[in-house]
Parts: structure tokens; C-alpha cells; sequence
């Protein structure tokens, strides 16, 4: 505590000469002496860290290469953002992500190898769509907005389509417009290009119910990459024949479960959240609650944001760091109420409703393949949830029936048998749902660290993907992408 | 790993009415016996957990109202942000925050309090400006860009500042325009306000200068908030009379240096990087890596993005936690070279140059009050900054000592004693500098969580300042702030 200063603050950056070894990242190669040295049994090829979707399709494919593999998973489940919620006994709802659509043929091929099988997510019947407390009701995927907001929309989406083809989907920051794309939030672009109240509060409603998030969070370059990986904004907002086309049939939770079953306890292990990564002389040390694993290399299958918050030695390279202080999470509180039946069917309507006014925008039947018992599902996203979750449970939940009762009648709130909701941004392990999104600037600065390996720490989860980005799919498609980095270092 | 789903989604959270219940947050009262149970000698009134400078302010607060008191730090050191480096044996070069001016009166007082003495920043001399290749001299504080573009700068200026006065300081998300200008980035702002290229180069610099970020990371309100909290833009910006008036003699890690030595070696505790603060029964555990205190309230006193890296149990509530994953930290390396003499005085230069080249925008003349050695000092900002801190130390060295060559001739290059740099995104326990500031959307949605307690932790560090929000100022009143607020409750 005398008054001197640090020492060395520059000197010791100067040990190596190349890039990696400046931030210490050029540890590898040889060191079968030092491994030697280690404990024996918690020795694997690789570990990797986080049990959804994207680590345990990682670790299955380092397995079928027969490589061994250690997973190890904070949670006491499986599943990451896929959670299974049991109702009426035998009865499931899914409390996280739950839908899957056309062109996403990694997670359908992954289904279908599973032996799962999906359902059409429940569409028959008319729509609603309330405005300013005036409720009407439609058929198709087009709401009855006023027909001058509806040809803005038409044209916006238009417009979005072709910026977003514009985008590089493994680099965005290399896109012809990138600096002026990400230097604006997507309200900027929305305010500059549609001009009606309601095409407007619509565009609002597909941004939240996407993102979890608010136009004015989000980057507009960030908002075409995501759109563009997804194909089209269409196949993001559809539900027949887009990304909300079909369902799992017993929850989108069974991926992982059954991934987990087939991979084995001696494999999976929960309960284990990890506390720090060391680079060591030819290896890598994973340190977890209960026990330190050592492995050639690891997969660290989490949302950046959730990554940051392990202790790494060395720290991470200052891009990458840095980038994952700027992908926060959306912010959504996902509700569910159960009904002895499906009554909206039986007055003809799909249980879908779109509504500008708050606090539930989107709506959706999410009954069993059976419709028995009836289930409604709404989100609170973005703004809504960010409010509501810091409310008591009760006021939240008099806040979501009353807006099912709006939308669907006196019985939506009168006859619910259960009501169950998840508000992510609590979860302990992910700290917010969908996913991570890009402010501005974010993609342009930070982008080419999303997937760059640091060391012997490759990186996977959705949040990486180019195809289906934020997406079940997408998921998958980083697993298997993060898992083939490692083989070839192996 | 059977298929069951998670138990208690909802449940669990329908335990205690109030909002603060809902979250876990509603622990307090009572539990001496529980108290009683801990192991004796690690219990104190307070935890403080930062030793900088808010840290140790809120600690002497704390002492001095006859309170018990220990500070845990990460580091070896004290001093957070700020730290000396010596050259030359007994003469000090700062490589973290340095400059104290006009109206920071709380961090001027405690200087005075210290027996520490400032001296001016050294402005005597002709400034340097470049651009494109182009280098001219000048005088005063305007440099001599083309006419159109002053004139720009100063409307923009004075719009700015005009904005700025009508954001409230305490609560920036009230502003009459908080919605329109929270929407959009400072680059937004500044396209459809600046036209010209110079005077748009010129407000990059400014922004650059002022949070070590690029006009499009940055949210418009943020800004204005800002601005507003140092007073106006052209505090922000003067040398003379403005944020870079005055310098430490002896460097400013002197304050923390003073101020942990009068608390002495039993309160500060260094080496100790707290790794989980647990609400209890009465009281809150504040677990480092070497042992356990139990306190009544704790003070947190980092910058938000650092705080998320710590396991609070419970988790704090989502709006603060999201929060934290919403104010990443800016990207500046600062890069000092040591000269024999400060050979630019006898040439008539002061040292200081605006260049809109880069890699080096920005220098100053930073020897000691008897300009011996002479000291250049130049900053890598926001882009330059990102880009360069992946690059191997002697290619950056390389980059700056031409940068000086071109503003201060060949002998800049050629007569370097000692060179000193800084990449505060490569600091475990910063890992980013000047401090958090807000992309578009954050202080909307997310502000009122800054400073609200969470139970017994309190927040300080100066990202919670009202009044000069992000220097050294702020970091004074937020630790005199914190620790009030936990007098209050003790």
C-alpha cells in the first residue's frame, strides 16, 4: 500500500511477436510432459460447455468421431433455452423456444433422426387483431390495419428484403452499406421510411415479437444480417409456412433430452456451472463447481453475454471480450394459461391476435396435437416485458388474462385452469431470451470476433450462426460448425 | 437426464406479494440469530468491493461515520482506472484517468483534503492540426478547419448544448425527447445535422475524445446526458478551463494511494476478487477468493459491466441485470512516449494536435510539472483503438511513433527513450476505458435500475454519477452517495 505504481504495464505485452502472442493466446502445441503431470480420469478431447441444442449436437458429432467428451451444464437440466413445463400430468407446455419451420433442415433432420415428430402449430379459425380497444377479426396473415399503413408495410418489407440479400451472411460488417446501416437502430430507418401511425406500431409489433427488443435497440444492419439469415422477413413473421409453421410433438425440450439420453450420464454432466477456463502448456483446464476437466480443447456453447461471465486465464483478446459486452439479451416473459378446452375454436377463431395496444401483442393457440386441454400463449416482449418483470407476479398475471380476455372474451380470464409463465430475463442461466442482439456498431467493430476461436476455445450457440441465427436451426448448424473447428485441430 | 421437464416455473415466483418479493429481493430485517451463527472476526458494518476511487471514498464516509468497514480489491493495487507508471526512477507518467478541471469541485476538495497539488495541463506553444496529410499550426482552441465547417461545429455545438440543458440529470429518460433521441445513435444526429465532411471528422474526434467510443455505438440521449452532467460540450472538450485543465502532481492513483493508506491495511484489502455476494438471513456474504465477510449493506463499486461478472445470489433483478448487459465499456489504448527533453516547446509547439488521421487523433504534452523528461502523450480511440489492440505490440508501437513523427517532426520517432502503452480492454478488472456508456434504447427502458439498490447491494462508481458522470468527479460523489444511502439503513 505504499505509493508506488504497477510495474510493467507495457513491458510484459512485448513477450512474442505475433497477434496471439501479444494477448497470450499462443499457447499450443506439444506439452505431453505437462499433461502428464495432471491428475489421470478428467482427461478428454474436448469439453464442452452448456447443455441446449448447440453443445450437445457439438458433442454428439466430436463422439461419432470418436472423440471423448465432456459436457457439463450449469442448470440441473438439459435443454438451455428449450424447457418443458409438465401440465395436467401427462400434458407439456414449452416455456422457451418451441417452433420450427421450412428451410430450417438442420433442426427438422435432427427431429426426425430423434425419432420426434412435429405438428402444424393450430391456425384454423380467424384472427384477431385489436387496435386503440377496437377488436376485429380476419383471415390470413394480413391484419385489417387501414389500407394507406398496409401498402407501407408491403413496401417496407419490400425494401428490408432487399437491403437484407444485401448482407454478407458470414460478415455483415463487409456489406456495400454497413457503416451507414450500423450506425442507425432500426427506429431511425423505420421513422425515415414509414410514416403511418399504424404501419408503424405493426412494424413495432414484428421487431418485438422477432427480437425480443425494441426498434430503437437494435441495429438496422444487424436487424437485414438476422433477416437475411432467415432467408426473408416473411418466413421470420409467418406463422403457416414460416419459422412458427410446426411444433414438437411432447416439446421442443425433447431435442436435448434425447440428445442427452443417447450421449449418457458418463457424458453429460449437470449441475456444474463453470467458473473458469485456463489455458495450460499443451491443454486447456475447464474448472467447474464440482470437479476441473482437462481437455485439448473446448466449445463454449452459450450466449456471448452468458460467456462473459466465466473467468478466463489468459482473459479473452480484448475484441472478443469486448464484443461480448454488447450482445445483451432480449427481453421476454413468455405466458401461458390452460383452459379445460380450446373454446375460441368452437367461435371460430385460431386463437392468433395481433394487438398494437399492450401488454400481449401476439397470441397463439398452443394447445397438445389433441386440443385437449386448451392452451393459450402470449408474449410480453421488448418494452412490455422489461415493465411487467419488475412488477409483483399477481399484477402481471391480472395484467396478461385481462389481455386474453380482451382479445378472446370473458372466458380467457374466467375459466383458466392454470396459468404459467417464464420470465427469462430472471433465469439465473440466461439472463434474457431470444437470444443476443446487435446494437449499432456492434457488427461493424466487434463482428469478426463472434466465431474466431480464442486459443484452444472455439464458440458455438445460435448467436453464431449465419443460417437461422437466433433460431433452434441455428443452434444446430453452430454446434456442428464448432465441433468440425475442433476436429481438424485434434 | 430422464424426460421430465423443470419443476416450478411459475411457482416458485408466486412466493411474497411485493415486487421487490417477487425477485428475491425482500431478505432484510431481523436474523441476529442467524448472525450469530457465523464463524466471528469477518463481520462488518459494510463491504466495500472496488478499490478506485468511488470505492474508497464511500469507505472513508463510512469510517468516518464511526461505521465498520472493509474494502476488497481485485487487483494487487489500488486505484481502479487510474494508475501511475514510472519512468526514469522517481517521475510518474499516468496510463489511466489523469485530468481534474473547473467545477469538479468534490474531486478538487478531496485532492486538497489529500495534501495533494495540482499543476496545469501544459498549453504554451503553437497546437498541431492534420488532415489528409496536410499539417498546419494554430493557436487557441478552434483549429483551422475550413470556415463552413467551423461554422457547423459551433450551431452543432450550441444545439447540443441546448439539447443537453433540458435532460434531467437524475433521471435522462424523463427528457421531453427522451423517446426520439434515446432512438437514434449520435451518427444519426450528426448526418442530418453536420454536412460537411471536416466538421463531421472533427465531431467523430470529439466523440472519440470524450468516451473512447465511435458516434455510432452511442445513443443521442446518452450523449446529451453527458454533456449535460459536465455542464456543456465545451467543458467537456477545452484543456484549458474545460475537463483537461489540471493534472496530480505525482500522478492521480495519488488519491487512492492517500486515501487507502488512511484507511490503512486492515480495511483494504487487495489481491481479493469477489466472486459471489449471497443475501442471508439479516445480513448479505461477500465470498472472495480468499475468504468470506459478512456485512449488513455492500457497496459495488465498478463499473456495471464488470459488477455483471460477479454470481450474486439471488440473481439480481432483471432490470438490473439486463441493464448491465447494456453498458459496455469504451476501447481506448493511451500511448506515452519518454523523451530526454520536450523538444516541441523550443520549437514553439505545445504538444497538443487534433489530427482527423489517425491512428493517433489526439496528444498532449504530459511531462512532469518540470518538463523533465519530456512526455508525449497520444490516444488509440473507439475504432483505432479496436482495431489496434489486436495487433502485435511492436506493429502498434510502430503506428503511434509514426503518428508522433507526423505531428511533431522526425525527432519524435527517432529520440524515444521510453515507450509506455495502456490497452485498457486488455485489463482483467476493466477490460475497457474511459467508462460504460449507453447504445440507443438503454437509458429508456433500463435507467431507473443505475442506482436503485438491489436488497442490501448499492451501487456506486461513476457510470451512477449525476454530475460529471464518468471522471473522477463521479466517482467521488458516487461513493459519498453510496455510502449515505447505507448510513440510512444501518
Amino acid at each position: 500500500m505504499g505509493e508506488s505504481s504497477e510495474k510493467g504495464v507495457s513491458r510484459r505485452r512485448f513477450v512474442g511477436g505475433a497477434a496471439a502472442g501479444a494477448t497470450g493466446y499462443a499457447l499450443g502445441g506439444g506439452g505431453a510432459a505437462a499433461e502428464a503431470a495432471k491428475p489421470p480420469g478428467r482427461r478428454v478431447d474436448a469439453v464442452v460447455v452448456g447443455a441446449g441444442i448447440a453443445g450437445l449436437v457439438a458433442a454428439r458429432k466430436l463422439r461419432q468421431a470418436g472423440r471423448s467428451v465432456i459436457v457439463v451444464e450449469a442448470r440441473k437440466r438439459v435443454g438451455g433455452r428449450t424447457l418443458n413445463h409438465a401440465i395436467r400430468g401427462d400434458e407439456v407446455v414449452e416455456v422457451g423456444g418451441q417452433w420450427v419451420g421450412p428451410t430450417q433442415d438442420r433442426v427438422l433432420g435432427l427431429i426426425s433422426q430423434l425419432g420426434l415428430e412435429t405438428f402444424k402449430t393450430h391456425v384454423d379459425g380467424q384472427n384477431v387483431y385489436s387496435r386503440e380497444g377496437s377488436r376485429q377479426t380476419y383471415s390470413g396473415t394480413i391484419p385489417p390495419a387501414n389500407p394507406a399503413s398496409l401498402g407501407e408495410i408491403a413496401v417496407a418489407i419490400e425494401q428490408l428484403n432487399g437491403m437484407a440479400a444485401t448482407v454478407p451472411l458470414d460478415a455483415p460488417w463487409t456489406a456495400p452499406n454497413a457503416f451507414e446501416w450500423d450506425g442507425q437502430t432500426f427506429e431511425t430507418w423505420k421513422r425515415a421510411n414509414v410514416l403511418t401511425d399504424e404501419a408503424r406500431d405493426l412494424l413495432d409489433l414484428a421487431v418485438e415479437a422477432i427480437f425480443a427488443a425494441e426498434p430503437l435497440d437494435i441495429s438496422l444492419l444487424f436487424t437485414l444480417f438476422y433477416i437475411h439469415s432467415a432467408g426473408n422477413l416473411n418466413r421470420l413473421i409467418d406463422t403457416a409456412g414460416g419459422a412458427q409453421d410446426s411444433r414438437i410433438v411432447g416439446g421442443s425440450q425433447l431435442i436435448c433430452l434425447r440428445l442427452a439420453r443417447k450421449l449418457g450420464k458418463r457424458v453429460v454432466k449437470l449441475g456444474r456451472p463453470v467458473e473458469a477456463i485456463r489455458h495450460r502448456r499443451g491443454g486447456v483446464e475447464v474448472a467447474t463447481s464440482r470437479e476441473t476437466w482437462h481437455a485439448k480443447r473446448v466449445i463454449v456453447a452459450m450466449a456471448p453475454e452468458m460467456a462473459s461471465r466465466i473467468r478466463y486465464k489468459p482473459g479473452l483478446p480484448p475484441l472478443r471480450d469486448q464484443l461480448t459486452q454488447r450482445l445483451p439479451m432480449g427481453s421476454v416473459v413468455k405466458c401461458i394459461a390452460v383452459y379445460d378446452e380450446p373454446f375460441w375454436r368452437s367461435e371460430g377463431l385460431s386463437g392468433m391476435a395481433t394487438s398494437t395496444d399492450g401488454p400481449l401483442k401476439l397470441t397463439f393457440d398452443n394447445s397438445p396435437p389433441d386440443g385437449d386441454p386448451g392452451v393459450l400463449l402470449g408474449f410480453l416482449e421488448g418494452h412490455e416485458a422489461r415493465v411487467l418483470a419488475e412488477r409483483p407476479p399477481k399484477e402481471r398475471q391480472a395484467a396478461v388474462l385481462a389481455s386474453f380476455e380482451r382479445l378472446f372474451g370473458a372466458r380467457a380470464r374466467t375459466d383458466v385452469r392454470e396459468y404459467v409463465e417464464k420470465s427469462w430475463a430472471e433465469d439465473a442461466w440466461s439472463r434474457g431470451c431470444y437470444g443476443g442482439f446487435a446494437p449499432p456498431g456492434v457488427l461493424l467493430d466487434f463482428g469478426e470476433a463472434l466465431r474466431r476461436p480464442a486459443g484452444r476455445i472455439h464458440w458455438a450457440g445460435s448467436e453464431t450462426a449465419t443460417v437461422w441465427n437466433g433460431y433452434m436451426d441455428g443452434a444446430v448448424q453452430s454446434g456442428e460448425r464448432a465441433a468440425a473447428e475442433v476436429l481438424t485441430e485434434l
